[in-house]
Order: structure tokens, then sequence, then C-alpha cells
């Protein structure tokens, strides 16, 4: 099997694993607890983020663990809203974000908050120009995607950190799930304020997540209660989770250059095929992510383009894993103008460091075949 | 080392560690993909919600997976309060609730709702007769927990079902985190909505929970995003630890009956021994969970009750674990009008059904000698 869907999740690393296992069987006091079982935990804890900290150059005061990359951002987003609605209504996304983004503006619209969707062009990105003119003295909040999840799009972020410098009370949220790979999940720029991260994206388990919240900054809790996350996320922590964390983005941002170029490498080998046939249309361009690339055969559908593949051994997916079984057309390339006929026929690999050249070779040979058959079957 | 601290945390069960392992290992695949691996993760997942459904004896359609008990309560809580506000803004509560509830009703406070805290008697029960009268016609939800985790007191969830009969359009949420192995986790009344369970808390992992929502019951979602959950809650579902929840609930409901009568009897046995003590007080009642049992010797706080334990090898604690570290007053205590010259001396006992008699034997030596060396300094 050839797994080429390693933006949906990834499989957990052996040492992540092997952590989870440890921590389950030696350390399973809760960390609030006052005894030497609670103490072992919490120092276990403070060193799981302390590492993170560190990873991600930031300070250990400023990490804060979640269930997840869903978690995260509705806690950035509502908490934004609950804090500051005194001071305004008003808030700044991308017409491109994950739904764990969109869907919490849809619901702040409901609630009374007016949402302002910046277009992008052709390759997904916006434009920092818009962005300039849609800040109001009302905006409370700026939040942007860093890697897309359906095309691999960029966003300008360190442009965007550079505008919000002039207005500092504005909270700038980043969404960096797809973007640990990237390099782009450090703090690319001094301004931002968060930045959200999931586990089981750079195999680490599933139900954990990372929240970087800048010093000084504050949100409404998403979850009160026991006061755990220095007050800021209630919830016995998860400790197994989190130590395997720890140890999945140690490994992850370790051979991050090495996993990019890698990368880099393979998809340019499919970029070149793919761009060799007339009625195979690229979403994805060189400039995003290394890891993603989104692309339709004309006239086959999304659905029938994954199954043929499946059956040939390779895992690919129809953009994203979320929208998947929605007859929705993909949110991005919709909003990137990409007309429904193409856009219901996008497909999308996306890479890990462990596939490999001949994986890809492999790939070219199936897609061959497949397309040979389906040209066949439209005559 | 006896472990007497299960209400704060206890030990996943190795059959659920290895469900976690090999569901880890064997199915990575993220539920919403199309593809075969997503498939298989799918129907795991949903064979583990049929179980968890049958074991609680609902429809599966009224299981969530939820990061765990504090989750459940703020998303029962806060979920009824975005989906009914427009109907009114009063909820009534106890004031023993566990901080995952009350300190949501602190938020909702800030955003303008109206709070009810139901008073309790000494030994920590709210009164029905309050609760008819605080009912009100634009009350919208009433959140009662079904056994205290500071002391054991049990609430009158089937009398209080009784008279919600009559007020259909009210929300009925029950915060069952501590009742799973009091057989109180099943739906005792048909009018129950809501129902929150934890998973480290019945020998499942961390960052595990389960709601039950009955069917046609809405809430708005506290994780809005990919559509996960039946919309409900969004997230890519956490399936080694939701598989291996499951496993612990069927062993934890298996075993319930006799778990019970075990924890029972250790609890009698430790009762009669506090009992002879005149410088003792039980803050726990027979009519009280099988589990917990609250006490303190007079003059000599809980901290360093719990240290001097931990020093003879007997893991116990002040009250709740999420209370621990902070110097408040235990709220249960307080609501029960326990001065503070007691109150600031309680500790919890909590078992599990790997207690044994002869643990209860040592306990009661090492209490023994503790309470002559207590006394020797109080003189």
């Amino acid at each position: 099997m050839i797994y080429f869907d390693n933006s949906a999740t990834t499989k957990i690393f052996p040492e992540a694993l092997e952590t989870y296992f440890k921590v389950s069987e030696e350390v399973f006091g809760n960390p609030s607890s006052l005894h030497q079982e609670g103490v072992y935990a919490d120092q276990l804890l403070q060193q799981a983020r302390q590492q993170v900290a560190r990873l991600l150059e930031v300070s250990p005061q400023e990490i804060y663990f979640t269930s997840g990359g869903t978690e995260g951002d509705n806690w950035v987003i509502k908490g934004t809203a609950m804090e500051k609605y005194p001071h305004g209504k008003h808030i700044i996304t991308s017409a491109v974000e994950h739904p764990a983004v969109s869907k919490s503006m849809k619901q702040l619209e409901k609630l009374g908050f007016e949402i302002t969707y910046l277009p992008v062009n052709e390759r997904g990105v916006i434009s920092t120009a818009d962005l300039e003119h849609a800040i109001r003295t009302d905006t409370i909040l700026v939040s942007l995607i860093a890697v897309n999840n359906e095309v691999g799009a960029v966003q300008p972020l360190k442009e965007v950190g550079d505008i919000l410098e002039h207005y500092p009370r504005i909270h700038y949220h980043v969404d960096a799930v797809q973007a640990v790979t990237e390099q782009r999940a450090v703090i690319t720029h001094s301004r931002i304020d968060f930045l959200v991260l999931s586990a089981h994206k750079f195999n680490g388990p599933k139900g954990v997540g990372i929240v970087y919240k800048k010093a000084g900054r504050r949100l409404a809790p998403l979850l009160s209660g026991g006061g755990q996350e220095s007050g800021e996320r209630s919830s016995t922590e998860n400790l197994p989770g989190i130590a395997a964390t720890a140890r999945a983005l140690r490994i992850t941002i370790e051979d991050n250059l090495e996993t990019r170029q890698h990368e880099k490498k393979l998809r340019d080998l499919l970029m070149k095929f793919l761009k060799s046939f007339a009625d195979v249309r690229l979403f994805s361009g060189v400039e995003g992510a290394a890891h993603i690339i989104c692309f339709a055969m004309r006239d086959v559908r999304g659905e029938v383009m994954v199954h043929a593949f499946e059956d040939a051994g390779v895992i690919l997916s129809t953009t994203s894993a979320c929208a998947s079984k929605k007859s929705d057309t993909p949110a991005t390339l919709q909003a990137m103008g990409v007309c429904d006929s193409w856009s219901r026929c996008a497909v999308r690999i996306s890479l890990s460091k462990d596939n490999t050249v001949e994986e890809v070779e492999d790939f070219k040979k199936i897609f061959d075949q497949l397309h040979r058959k389906f040209k066949k079957i439209q005559k």
C-alpha cells in the first residue's frame, strides 16, 4: 500500500507510542494531586511542556495542551470573542480556512459578530492590501491558516505580522495544523499571538493538540473547571498523550529540514509528471507547502479517482478528510475561482518523510493505466 | 503503597491499554476518509459507540465521545445556554457541583445568565422542594452532580426527574463522572437529557469522555469544525482512546455489582473504625456513594494528614484533586455548613475494586500510630 494521505492523519511514531505506553504504566497519578504520585505526574507534564516550548522557541508558560487542532482553533476564536466583545465584534479571516475556524466564525455570526472573509487569488493566497483595508477600530481578531489543508497554499504570515504591528490590540491567530513539517510551526513573526497544532498530523497520538498563547494575551476559557493549565484550559491532563506528543514533535522538528527537502523532491517529480497531461489540472503551486499536491483529471470525479487508486493500492483523498463524505464543493477551490466541473474532480496527495521515490514511480505507472482506462470510458 | 485516591484518577486497565496499543498500530486511518483505511477506522468507531450505548442502555445515536468530563459538562451547559438563550437565561444547579459545572456557570453569569445554586443539607443533598420552587418560566437547564466528588453525596435524581416531567422544555443534565461504579451512570430516569462520564475515572485512558445526549435534544456545539460526531462535536476522533474507553467501561459495568458490594464492605469497615475516635468527624454517610469517605481529625490540617499518610505508604487526598493545590475551603463542605476549622482538616479516601481488606487493616494501624503522634504534638 502507498499511503499518500498524510494530511488526513499520520501513523503514530513507534517511539511516541512507546512513551504513551510507558507513562500509562508508570506515571498514572493526577498532576493536580498533592501526593508523590501527583508530583511525579506534574514533573513529567512540565518536562513535556518545556520540551515543546524549546522546540517551538517560546517560553513554557506560553504552551497549553488541548484535545486537538479543533479545540485549539475554537478556543482561540471563541475565547477571543468572549473576552474582547466589549471592545468590538469584528473579526477578519480568509475564505480558505479549515472548518474548525470557518464554522466557529459561523457560530459567532449568529451571536452578532461580524466576520470579514478575505478573498484569495488563483493560488489560494490572500492579499495583504485587502487585509489592511479590512481592519476597523472594532476589529478584535485576525485568524489565518498557515498552510491550507486542501491545496497547500501558504499565507503571507510575516507581511500580515508587519501590518498588525500597527494594531497591537488585535489578536493575531495562526492555524498551523498543516504546517509542522513546513518549519512554519515555529513563530515566524513576533507579532503572532496564538498558534495551534495537532499531534496526529505529525505522527503523535490522536486527541492531543498544542496551543501557543503569547504571555499577556487573554482568552476566555473554552473549558472551565478544575483550573489545570494555569486555569486557562481545565480538564485532567492526558499525560500519556502529552508526553507522546512532545516526543513526536521532537522527532518531527529535528528531521524537519531533511523531511522538507525530501518531500519537495517527491512533490517536484509528481508535479512534473502530472503537468505532462493536457487533461490534468494542478491546483497546487511550487510556492506552496512541500507535502500537498491537489490536482484533477478532467471529468473524473474525485470519489471515482480515490476508489480507482485504492483498488490499485494507492491511498489518496478528495481534498480534506473532513469534507470527504459531504457533497460540498471543496471550499478552498471554490474560493480560488475553480469552477464546479473541475473542483468536483479534485484529489489530494499528501506526503510524509516515509514516502519514497519508488512509491512515486509506482504512482506514475498506476496513473498512466488509470488515465488510459478513464479516457477509453469517456470516448 | 496503598492507593486510596481513585476518585482523582485510576490506573488504566491492562486490557484497555492493550486495546489502545493495538488500534494505534493497526487502525490508524481517519474515520472521515473515504478510502479503506478510513472505513476500517469508522467501523471500529461505530462498534465502540454501540458497545458504550449497550452498556448505558441507550441508543448509539445518543452517544458522543469527547476529551473528558470537563469538556462534557462545559458542552452541555454552554451548549444549552447558546442554543436556548432566546427562550430564557435562568439555570438551576446545586452548591456542591464539580468546578467543571460551577465555573461554567460563573462564565455564563458574566454573559448575563442568572444561576440559582440550590443549598444542601448537612449530608450534601439538595431538597427537591427547593428545586421545584426555583423553577421559573425562563429556566432552560437543571444541572446536578450524581455523586459528589468530595464527600460522595448522592442527589435525588429520580425525584428531580419526576418534577421535571412537568417541564418538558427544561434541559436536565447529570454530571455522572464519579458515579460509574455506583451503577448510577446508566440513565436512572427517562427524563434525564444529558449525562457526562470521564474514562480515566473508570480505569480507561485519560483524555476521553462520554456524553449521552437524548435524541431530539439540541445543543450548540462547543467544538465546531469538520463535522465529526454527527456535526455535534468536531475534531478527528481519538480512536485508540475511544476503543480503550469502550473496553474499560465494559469491564467496569460488568463487574459493577460486585465492585459496589466490595467497596461498601471496605467503606463500612473504615467508617466503623473512624467513628470510634472522638476527635474524628465523618462528612460522608452510609446513604452516600460506596467508594468515597471524607473525614477530618480535629486540628490536623488536610495537607499535613496527606503527607503523613504518604510517608507511611498510604495515598489519600485533601478532598478533590482539582482543589488540592488551592488554599480554598472545599466547596462542598462549606455548602454543608461545616466550619472552616473542620473543613480545612478534611481528607478523602476513595476506593476501587482493587483495594483489599488487608489494605484497610494496614490503614487502621497506620491511622492509630499517626493519631497518637498528632495528639502528642497537640498536647
